[in-house]
């Protein structure tokens, strides 16, 4: 299999980086930022570029556009201009609609790995649920196939399961990060290290993974414990976001 | 050192169990439920009671009170009226004045394990930072001593630091455990499996272990993608408080 990388953001740089690891080839990477593509097309043994022109889809089995949501319907546009034959393409989002590329281009897919991705640490691919959707289900498989190199858990997903799927990762990924935030936060008021917070945010994400989180919720909301919501609700006074917040969070929980 | 406690509860339990570990001596349990008293008992080779005339403090130096928050005053009550000559004694709760026991005994203290207990599952102490406070600063040492045969992280903690604390686990312990909950509603709708997301939340708590929470936000409110936030807000318009969530949480992330 040869493929080729539209993008060098997080997503194309981890995506790209395991599918060279195991053994796929990386033809091309494209990014607007000549350098950003040169970076990463050298990690992965590719050739780096940042000109449509110099795009070239001669033996690619498959184009992964790994750009932000916005920028996707402009490169499926792009691609469908200048290629005379465009292979199998597709993105790696979880919000957007496979009709951004499927109205440009004659074959599409998505390619939407269930992860939030960061500079400098690598994720165990091999837990990462891949979810995969076809405009045409004769490309189903080679799909499948390409996501059983890097993980083990491949598997169709209809776009409104997806869309489904990356609302539920907003709210486990980025509101939990945001949480984090706040305690590291309330913390430092006090000059107390947010290190101190550590074992018990492990604790609580590891718990879940053998339990389900309604089986393992414990706290003050949990046991309509009002003395204690009330003080918490007090040492918030100078917070009015945090303190509706804890309102709404304490009323989901107590149901 | 010859201790009791007071509890069976989930602290109670997981306290007990690593101060027996640690080679201390546990003499007596405390329960209302005389069975509960003896599971725990067994587990820690001491002695179950559930009648206040059965507790025995000669040659104790701590007991424990591990039990509801409500519950602290009226055992501080009873073990006044009890002994004679009470030992040292702490309760364990984050968000409990010391006064609920120095008001009642002449020697008091506060031993809170910053973590969240569960039944079934045995949290690794060495890294679960234990919070003391005394009323008197020459019980500081022992309890220090004590914390220290259990744990790495031992510090004194004022009153105040320890409330806030406390309100910062409940932001990242209950709460984030609660956004995990809701993410698994939102893939049951679906009848998409919990197990979807783990990886992500495994990913999302190990990521904070090495770099701060606003360093590695990602998602749809940092990057500002009103698009993306929209339809995610339809998604959720049949359930008005995750809705109202949403919009909170984004707000917060935004800045």
């Amino acid at each position: 299999m040869v493929l080729s990388v539209i993008g060098a953001g997080k997503v194309a740089w981890h995506l790209s980086k395991r599918l060279h690891a195991c053994g796929l080839h990386v033809r091309q990477v494209y990014s607007r930022q000549l350098d950003k593509a040169l970076q990463l097309a050298t990690e992965v043994n590719a050739k780096g570029i940042n000109r449509w022109e110099d795009l070239d889809a001669t033996g690619v089995d498959l184009i992964i556009i790994a750009v932000s949501d916005q920028a996707i319907l402009e490169v499926a546009q792009q691609l469908s201009r200048q290629l005379v034959h465009p292979p199998l393409v597709v993105h790696t989002s979880g919000s957007s609609p496979l009709s951004w590329l499927s109205e440009a281009l004659p074959r599409s897919g998505i390619f939407y790995p269930l992860q939030s991705f960061s500079w400098g640490r690598v994720p165990d691919f091999t837990t990462i649920p891949i979810c995969i959707e076809t405009a045409h289900p004769e490309d189903q498989n080679f799909l499948i196939q390409l996501g059983e190199r890097i993980s083990h858990q491949v598997r169709l997903t209809s776009e409104s399961d997806r869309k489904q799927l990356h609302l539920a990762a907003v709210f486990v990924n980025n509101f939990v990060n945001e949480l984090y935030q706040i305690g590291a936060e309330i913390l430092a008021e006090k000059r107390l290290p947010f290190e101190l917070l550590l074992p018990l945010i492990q604790e609580t994400a590891a718990k879940v993974q053998a339990l389900p989180p309604d089986q393992v919720q414990t706290g003050p909301a949990l046991r309509g414990d009002l003395s204690t919501i009330e003080r918490q609700l007090d040492l918030l006074e100078a917070h009015p976001d945090w303190r509706e917040l804890y309102g709404l969070m304490t009323g989901l929980i107590r149901g």
